[in-house]
Formats: structure tokens, sequence, C-alpha cells
């Protein structure tokens, strides 16, 4: 489901970065051709993320190690769990433990806490999707993660989705005339939100001919009307410090959407550990 | 402090992660020469972390940005503080703000959670040091938001320090072996750390000379006699899952170092905001 | 308009693949200081597209050379006119000029080649826009210098549009499945396009709520009945082979966007030669 | 014939440009393992280039995809005929289309345009070449096309070969010096071109033994007198805008070699096909 | 011994910069599918470094071409012994050959000069040790080769040990401070050398708790006295333009660690040719 | 001379493998803003090559480094002679110092043999010419080095010129048939260089019109032989272990061009200090 294409060169600076120059305690006291076995073992409970990545990282350093998932990433897995069972030279598992861990753990943590806010809201209408308040040089795998957690993604990046702010309005003399600037410099591929803070400028949104309407930091009251006014004629996105007390309560105001920074700029990472035999 | 030999390039790698093909939003609607300013503001209070790394992000999109930092990377602000001010062409301060905060964010977050348990502890004889539990292709900036918070640093990789764990001593056949073969084989500028979970292995370590001995998951009573049987022949590390809860009864153990993965693993991003004028 | 963040790295590939080793013939004959002048002159009418990636070819091969563009991309200039005139150290001058020319014709040449297409359809309701037949290594200046001439972009890759072909709709079990499919896993900023080739397919396109409908390689009859069939309910592309000499007729279809591969594929570069003084 | 050392970059950086992030049609719309098989048709007629090319682009998104080529570089193909058979994942053979056959097409575009060139000329002494003036980042496949095509190439670029024009003329105070320059500054093992417009330069170039004395935009008369008088004392270019229509005329002056830009920066894409079945 | 992951990219650049464009008297007189075999002989005695190197450097151009080397790193050869067999491609092979000798020759010569020095003091207490006066862009396997010849290494870089200079002595106001501020600054695996001239500049070392204390340029009669001095307390080590004429005596001065700048910076290439047979 | 374009990625890439992570002896003890002055001496007579390299490493450290060299590369210094004074900040001085000297030691160690080499002959008719036998990676300097010291470049690589040996020969039928197939596939502005090793051979280089006759490993009498065989006919040159010892006599034979492989493969750094005042 993640192409090697993405992922390869990602791994390849994780490992150098780890060991620029080998690693000095294993290349000293561990025989070069020492085969072994090891598992990776959930230490708590939650979703698993990133399999794909991990073993990457065990063959890119042994192209001869086995890697045997006994889960799925979007899987749940219980404390204790066996997540996967390694094997091969010896060296080459110690030398990845650390950076397969690493990715694995900060994607299933990813994963567990995007997938505790869509449960919250089960049964509602609204979708949980992510932000780019991402890592640097790790969105795609992150975004790939709040997948798997069951949540959508918002757009990627600056270039692949527009969203139109206070600072776009201003300088460009009005929404209307925003969106109209946006919409012809743009692929027709692409949809136009822009983002709202009171009923007025969703009324202008909408006459705007916005594609999606952002209700930026809006009290639940006001969403709620606000989605009523917008009345289908836009997709509509809530915004602002979204957390596991407020989402059920932001849900039942009728948005389509709820965004979610917390979930790739705070996280948790998963607890999982590697136990070599 | 931050040398731009380090950064350009992962920056420049993060902008074109987050813009690949310019922002359609921003390049559509803002006339291309628009000048602002704008302010970045402390939403909590905390540890200011990644100054240099920010100025660098508008630096690279555009030379003639004015970074303007009203204070230094390790200083503590208040909620509601300014910490910089920016000015310059406003597409370029639009492109650059959300991959700016996001490493500000991640760093001031570091550098926060680090002090916390520095304060914590303040009085005491220990020092607290992070993992290699980072962020795969941030870690340099991770360890250094670490010692801006207050913390020290343990080994860089696998490269630079030694540490013999289960595994090593195992295939070397005793601490004692994996010892020697390690230290015949290293520069002689490296010390050699043991990973121990008992009393025994602590004296071997000793018997060993091993230079520091990692107290691996020991209560703090062990931990205890296991700091006064070395008695200053090596350095002592307290090592797995310390937390806010637990670092004091820790320190009082006596040991040297606390090393902390969560550090740079489970990291709140610190709130910031940029408000453009 | 085009970020230096894009197009250095492309700059410089291309510098050291015309001259790994320096020019031998400039090295050994021309003094290290020499100073020149030199015009960049059209030797025939049309539209301009690159001067920023001209100049930057000379800026990065010596930062003080001064180049002074007459004129900005999407302006019309006669055969004979003058260009530009650059000024500096001669060797960077005859060291860059290939370089130069090479982006600068070929961006010319499509922005020429796309004007031609827009201006035979001025006053219809039809958008002319590219497609993804570009030069490998080169999208984002090829699909630029589309827009310069006049024309629209498409789909920048594979990443950022959805177009659901015939096989799509076959591996997913028709059209509402694979549309259905997409919206799920899509970013809700993306819209979906769906190929069709008959009415038929256009009908179960509009039931399935595609956002735009491609018409492809229809002849104009049936692509008139398409679109009065869609009546606005999704966005129309006409599709397939399209030249100057079909180019009105099918615009007089009513579509609303007309893609042409041979903007970008088949390019005969603009003539302009750089006359050194 | 072409290596891997060469090409796999160029051809990882053309699919990470059409898709940074994933085929977001097909990885929601084709389930993960489906098999599918292709033909690459040729929809003209003329001389196929760069098939090793298009299997590398299908290779490195699957190693396991057969791709059957039925012809081999450098053969003609009819219209219709089959190019051809790709099997395997249909994921990667829908992801690798668009970026193969834009290989593909413009190389077989490059070597049916030479070929035609050297059709028109067949029986003559003359041979055709190619210049610099060629796609950045796509030199050496472009340059690889033209002798598929059964051209032969100029040097490769500033490096390695010399090529003497009026603005080193002038800076080395006359021919004879820049030829006496040049010769003790590069290696034995390249020749020196001189470019002259006047029969006066061409003898100042014989006397001054340049090893090849271009001929640029000279009449055909003139050429021919040119050509006379160097009598084999050095080998002869012409040069300047040749075409269809002029190429004959200008064998037959008895040049050796008759170089043509337009080989490379003006060209038709092989029109290609790829029929899933 | 040597991992895949630290030597392909630079394997990869120096292919690229022997043949950017293909071996042009290979790929033009050998036809495409000839196989052939190999040997690599030893033109003069002396210790074999870069097998793994120079494997690589062949299957990088053809997978299937088999290296069999006939002895392994560190073993001694005799003139005219055989190093290695090699079978394959015969293009491939001819086109691999001056880059894997080019690697291994260097290689071979560092590990031979290093025995040389660690045979000239065997018996003694003092091991022979590099430093970063090595090739740019070749440390890794430069400092390899040192330890392949018997010898250890010194820090790899600036980022990984601690040498207090002179400079940085006058800078922190004195050689306690110095340390004091490294001590604080670094990781606790790291250990502190400094250097000193004068015995008075040895007894502040041992008193400032320095872990080595390097002896620079001072003669051997001073050194002792320093050696004899620190007993015990640091380790210490000679430095200084150390010969096969002085090493002797300077191991009997009692120093633990001889630095050898020569041992990289001047190395003869050891004589090796490839036969193709 | 050396243009920016290709060596500041080769420095970059020094400096990281020389700090990755930056000098921590440097950063924790100097202040970030301290200014001092430096002096590069040279410590032995010989020739100088590489100031523009030695100059970039510390611009690209600290661009407001002043970098004033007192001589030229190419001249001859004595021992003790001032090369270079450097001001700026002290940290980045310290830092660059011994990536500048690796860098301008090594190029001076060659230009300064290559010298040795010339001035032996000097008066002769004979060139000294560089190989192959360089060192992965810094073929460009290094060949720079070789014209800095009076010498002149053999080809640069595989792809710039044509060596056609025993194996081609073979291969390919014959010498005749080798130098026409070569010609044919090669672009015109190249020479092509065929290797003998007995007068037989040499007569049929000569017959079959190469252009460059290598003479390998032949003793003088016969070298001479084939020098006034050729007479004139083909550029001659001179290989195999040419040393101080023999250069003369070689000379005396009358050969065009002597190449010898040490000039490269085996150099002595030039010894060199840096004096931070």
């Amino acid at each position: 489901m993640i192409d090697a294409l993405y992922i390869d060169e990602m791994i390849r600076n994780a490992l150098k970065e780890d060991m620029p120059l080998g690693d000095i305690t294993t290349d000293n006291t561990i025989p070069e051709n020492t085969q072994t076995k090891a598992s990776l073992i959930a230490k708590e409970s939650g979703i698993i993320a990133g399999l794909d990545v991990s073993r990457r990282v065990f063959e890119i350093l042994d192209s001869s190690i086995a890697f045997d998932a006994k889960i799925k990433d979007g899987q749940y897995v219980e404390k204790g769990q066996l997540i996967a069972e390694i094997s091969g030279n010896a060296r080459a598992m110690l030398k990845g433990e650390r950076t397969a861990l690493n990715f694995l753990q900060r994607m299933s943590g990813i994963a567990t806490k995007t997938n505790a806010f869509v449960e919250k809201i089960r049964g509602l209408h609204a979708t949980v999707v992510d932000t780019r308040k991402t890592t640097p040089g790790l969105r795609y795998i992150e975004k790939y993660a709040v997948k798997v957690g069951g949540g959508s993604n918002h757009r990627f990046c600056l270039s692949d989705g527009v969203m139109i702010k206070d600072n776009h309005i201003k300088a460009a003399g009005g929404i209307k005339q925003a969106i109209e600037m946006a919409r012809k410099g743009i692929p027709h591929t692409i949809k136009i939100e822009v983002e709202t803070e009171t009923i007025e400028q969703v009324k202008e949104a909408v006459d705007s001919k916005a594609d999606i309407i952002m209700l930026d930091n809006m009290d639940n009251e006001t969403m709620k009307k606000a989605v009523e006014y917008i009345d289908g004629r836009a997709l509509t996105e809530a915004s602002g410090n979204v957390s596991m007390d407020t989402i059920y309560e932001i849900a039942l105001t009728g948005v389509d959407i709820i965004s979610i920074g917390s979930l790739t700029h705070s996280v948790k990472a998963f607890d999982i550990s590697m136990k070599i035999l």
C-alpha cells in the first residue's frame, strides 16, 4: 500500500542518521553471520500502522531478512499481542531495531489517536481529517497513518488544495474576488475552501460558490447555524483545537468534516518492543 | 548555534514537501510584491527552541525577509508573549508560515518538556538526557532542543557511542568479553556503556571496567544499591519509562544520568501562532 | 513568479549536464575576467515564457551578471525584437548561453503554441488545458508555460486529481462504484473526473455525481449531445487529438474544457538567438 | 545498451514527478494484487527508440512486471504494429503508463525524425549529427535516440569537444592563437573545431590546423568552395537551420557532417498507445 | 563488513565520474553479451583491503557478475598472488576495472602502510591510530583500511570526539575551563582529549581530569617524562610527523597511542592488475 | 578557474563528513562571535594548487570570512612562505581548517609531484600527462592540479576519449576493425588511441589510422623504433610505471606524451599548516 518508490530514500536517510559509520557496538561484539529471531510485541492496546515501513528498514539492511507480519495495518492489537516475527542476520536486526520502531511507534501512535476520535463520533455524520501540521519530512507516512486509523486526509500541501484565509481575502478585495482569482488560476480538478469566522462570512462564501467552507473556531451554536444556513450548498469543515472532550458536541452540529491538528502534531509514541531471542 | 550547513537541506525538503508546485491559493490571490508584517505569539507558556530554523525557513523563501527574534532559544515565554516579528514579502511569509511553525512548535515542545523534567529534579545530582527515540530525519534538531531545554544529550547514534546490551553480551560470551571486544574495535575517544538489570550484572560491569553502567528498569531500591556499589567507578544511568511522577524518586537514588525516551518520542507541539497584520 | 526553490536544482543539473568539467573552449581562450554584453533577440514572432529561468542560469554561473529583461513572460514579441540584455563576465555568459536558450526556447515554444489554440477559440466558452504528456523532469515549467500562453492547467500529476478510466471502472465494478471508492479515499478538496466514450457512460457518470466528465474521442455531434445532457451538472472536458484544424468546431459543442497533449509533447522550439557584442 | 546506472535516477525522478503521493485514482479503485496485461501499439509508422527506458519504468515500480519487447530499438514499425507486451500488477502498470510513454514517444519521435533526414541523403557522403540543443536533463537519452535513428553524435557537452566561435577568436586574437591556446589546454584525445562564416576564415582555419571546420550558415555555393579548398585537410561540418527541404542540396556540397538542431529541439512525439486488456 | 548502505552511493558516483555517458570504446567494440573472466593479481607484497568495495563496483554495473575473492581483507599477499577471480559480462568488467582498482589499490596501500608501522612496534605497548587527514569523501573506507592493516581509529570527525587545542584553551581561559565547558556540552559517552606541548600543560591537563592527553611534537625524553607523570591517570597519545624511522623510539616512551597522519594523507597505491582472459 | 558549480557540493559533503553534528570541541569552548586571524604557511617547498577550493571551504561555513591568498595556484613557494591570510569568525575557521588543508595539501602534493616530472624533462619534446588512476570523487580537482603543476590531462573518463586495448581488439577482430567500429560510434570530435606492445601492433595501428598510439611498457629502444616508424602519422604516448629515474630516458625516445599514474594515485600530501593567531 506504501510504495517503495516513496519510502526507500526516507528509510535510507533514517538509517544513515542512526549509523553513519556502522553500529560500533554490534560490529565489534556480534559475529558477522550470526542468525537470530525477534518478535515485535505491543506493549499497549491500539491500532498498528507502518508495518511496510518497518519491513523495509530491515530489508534495506539485509535483503535476506524475513519479516513476518502477524497482522495488517489498521488492525487493533491488545497489549502483549505479537505484531510480527523477524528472522535473519543478527547484526542487521540489531542495527535496524531502533529505526524500525521509531517509524512504527510514531505511525501507530497517530493511527491509534485518530481512531479514538473516529470512535468517539461513530454513528454521527462527520468525518475526521488531518491537517498540514505534520512532522517535516514525514507528511506522506503520517497522512497514511491517519487513514489507517480510520480518518481521512485534508489537502496534502499548499499545491493541491485551495484554502482562502483572511489575508488572501483582504489582498484580493473580498471573498468573492478571492474565489474568482483562485478559480481562474488553478486546475479545474481542485475545489476551493474558504475560512470563515462569522455567519456573515459564511453567507458571503456561499454566495461566492465556495466548494468547502471552514468554520474556524466557532462555538457550537454558531457552527450549527452556519451548517443550517449552508444547507448542503458547500461542504462544511469544523476547525480549531478539537479535543476528545469537544468532538462529540462539534459533530452534533452537523458539520461534514472535523479537522484536528493534534492527530499529527502531538503524538504519543505507541509502545512496542522488539524482543530478540 | 545551528549551522546552515546542517539545516538548509532539511528545510528545503520540508518546503518542497509542503509546496512542490507553489502555494496555489497565495500565488493566485496575493499580488507578487505585497509587503506585510507578522508576529509569532506564544499561545502557552514554556521554553522556545528553534528560532534559527524558523528564520531560515523564511530566508530560504525570500532572502530579503527580516526575522527579528525578540527572545533567544532557551528563554521562557509567557502565554501571549511576542516571540518574533517578521516583515517582508507577503507571499513568502504565507508560504513559509506552516513549515516554520511545524519546526518551531515541535522543537519548543521538546525544550519545554525537557525543562519540566529538569526543574523537577533541580538541586539533585542527576542530569536529564535524551535517547535515540527521535523522529527519523530530525535527530539533530531534536537533540539540540533537548539541550536548549536544559537537558544533555546521550550518544547521537550507533556510530558514536557504545551500548552493550543483552544480545551483545550473549554473543560475546559475557560482559567482560563484550567490553574487551568493543574496546579493541572502537576509537579510544569513546566510552563504553553496559546495560544491566541486576546487581550481579552491575558487579560484573564494574569488574570489567565499563565506563558507564545503565541501570535498566530497576526499582529505586535496587538502583540505589547499584549506585552505592559502583561508588563512582563508573557513571550510572537510570533508564526505563521515566515520567514526571517518578523522576524525583529516581534522582534521589544518586544516579548520574536519567535518560527519557518521551522527551522526543511523545511530544506535544508547543502552541504558537503567526498573526499576519 | 517561478520560485528559485523549484528551479535552482533543475538548472544546476542542466548546467552540469552541459559542462561537467568546464567549457574547455572558453576556459582556454577567454581571459578569466573579460566583461561583455549580449542581447537575446527573437528570431520569430510569438509569446515569450521562461525569462526567470534564463536569468537564473546566468546568476547561478556568476551572481554578478545583470540580466535586464525588456519584456515580461506572456508578452508577444515581433521577429527581431529585443527580449533581454545581459552583461557581465564573458566566460559565464558563453557557458550559460546554450542552457539558458534551451529552457527559454522550449518554454516560449509551448507558450506560443498554447496561445495559438487560445486565440483560435477566443470568444467561445471553452478553456484550453494541458495534459500529463510533458517532458520528464520539466513538468512544472512546461505547465507554467501553458499558463503564460493563456491556457489553464489540468491536474499536475496522479496524486492531485482523480481521473477514472475504463480500467478503473472495470476493476471497481462500474462508474458509480469507482466514484464512491475514490470519494472515500481522497481528500475532500479534490474533484473526481470520469472518462466516457458514449452517451450511456455520460449518463451513468452524471447519475454517479462525477464532478467532471471527460468526453473522450467523441465526434462533435455526440459531444454536443453529451454537453446538453449534462447541462451544467458536471464540468465537461473534450479530449483526443485536438488540433488547430479541429478545435474551433469542438469549442462550438459547448464543452467547458479542451485538453491538448501536443501543447507539451510536440513542441517547436521558439527561435531565439543570443548575440554577444 | 542504455545502462541502468544512467537512467534509474532519471526514471525515479520522473515517476515521483508524476505521482509524488501515489496514484489516488488507481490506489482507491484497483485491488492491490490485480494482475493484467497490456500492449504497446504504434499509432503511426516510424523508428522506435527507448524500449529499455520504458521497461525500466515498469521494473522500478514493480520488479515482477514482465516487459516483452517485440522489436528492438532502431527497428521500423508500421502503424498498428505491436511494440511490446507487458504483464503484471495492474496498479503498477497504470501508474507507469504515462511516464513510460512520455519517454518512449519522445525518443521514438527523435529517432524517426533523424531517420527521415538520414534517408533523405542516403547514398551521399555526409553524416547527420545532432547538437547541444537538447532538453535539459535528457541529453543522454536524446543523443542515444539520434544514433538509434541512424544519425551520429556531435560533442556531448562543453567539456568533451572544442568549438571555437567568433567570440573565442576575438578574445584570443585570431583563429591561429585560439587554436593554439585550446590545444595547449585540452587533452590530446580531443579534436578542435572552428566555426567559420567566410572563405577567408576557412583558409585561416586550415592554416591553423583545425581538425574540424564548421561552415556556418553559408550558402551552398560557398560551402562547396570551402569543401574544395579544405580538400580533406580537416573534417567539414555544415550548420544552420538545416531542413528536410535543404539537406539534400547541402549534402551535395561534399561536406562530411551536417548538424541539425531540430532533431532534438523541435520534436513531434511519436504516437504510441498502451492498451490495457 | 562494509555495509552496502554506506558505499553504494559512493561507488555509483565514482562510476558516473568515470563514465558519465558510457564507455565509448567498449560500447562500440565489444558485443553486448560477451562473457569473460578476469583475475586480480597482486603486483607487490602487502595487505589487501577493500575487497567488498571492489565487488560492489562490478555488482552495481551488472548484478550477475561473480566476484570470487581468494583471500579476505587483512590478509597478506605475495607479489604475483591471485586476489580474486571475476567472471561475467565483458562490457561491465571492462567498465568497472579502473574504478574497482582505484578503490582497492588505495585501500590496500593504506592497509599495507599501516601494517608496516604496526609491525615496527610489535611487542611494545603502543597502538597505531589514524587522524582526520583523510581524502575528502573517503574517510569511512580509509579508516576501515587502517583497521584492516592492524591499526586503530582515532575519532572519526569533529562531532564524535573532543580535542582541546591551543585556541580552545585560550578562548576558554585555561585547560581546566575548556574541559569543564566541553564536559558540560557533550554526551557523557565521549571522552575529552587535550593537546599539550609542555610538561606544565600535561600537569594542568591531568589536574583538570582530561581523559586523554596528546603529547604534541615533544621530543622523546619529554614524552617519557610526561608519560611517567601521567602514570595512567589519562591515556597518552604521541603526535607529530611520526615516521618509520622514529616510531620505535616513540613507542619506547610508553605512550598508549601513536597517531600518524601519513597513514591516509600520503599513500602509495598498492600495485594490483586486472588480467582479462 | 575552478567554478563553484563543480566544487560546492564536494566541499559541503566533505564538511558534513568531518562534522555531521558540529564541532563539539569548538562549539562548547569558543564564544559564538569570536573573531580571529590565521595564516596558511608552507612547511616545505613546492607548487601550490587548490587555493580556490580552500577559500570555498571557509566561505561555505561563513560567507563573511576573508581569505586573502598571497600567491596564485601554480606558484612555487619556499618552506616557511605565507600562502594566505584568513580572518573572520573563529568557530568557522577552526571547523574548516582540516577540510581546507586536506584539499589544499593533496592538490599541492599533486602539483608539486607533477612539476618535478615536468622539470626533469624540460627542454625535451614530451608532455607529462595524467591517467584515470585518480581518487574516486576527486578526479576533477586532481586533474586540475596536474595542469597547475605544468602537466597536461589525458582523457577525463571513459566517455570522452577512446582507448582501444587488447580486449577490444580481440573482440573486434583486429586493430583495424576496432578502430572502424569506434570511429563509427563516437562523435567526430574525439580522437582514437590504440594501445600497442610490439612494433607489429604499432604498424597495424598506423595502417588503421589511429590518431594516437600508446607504447605500453616498451623498453626505450623499442619505443624509439616505434616513434621513428610512426614518424608523425599519429601522436605517441609512452606508458607504464614511469618514475623520476626513468622519465628522462623515455623522453629521449622522442615520444609526444608520457602518462604517469603515480601523479595522482601515489601522492605525498604537501605539508601546510594553519596557524591561528
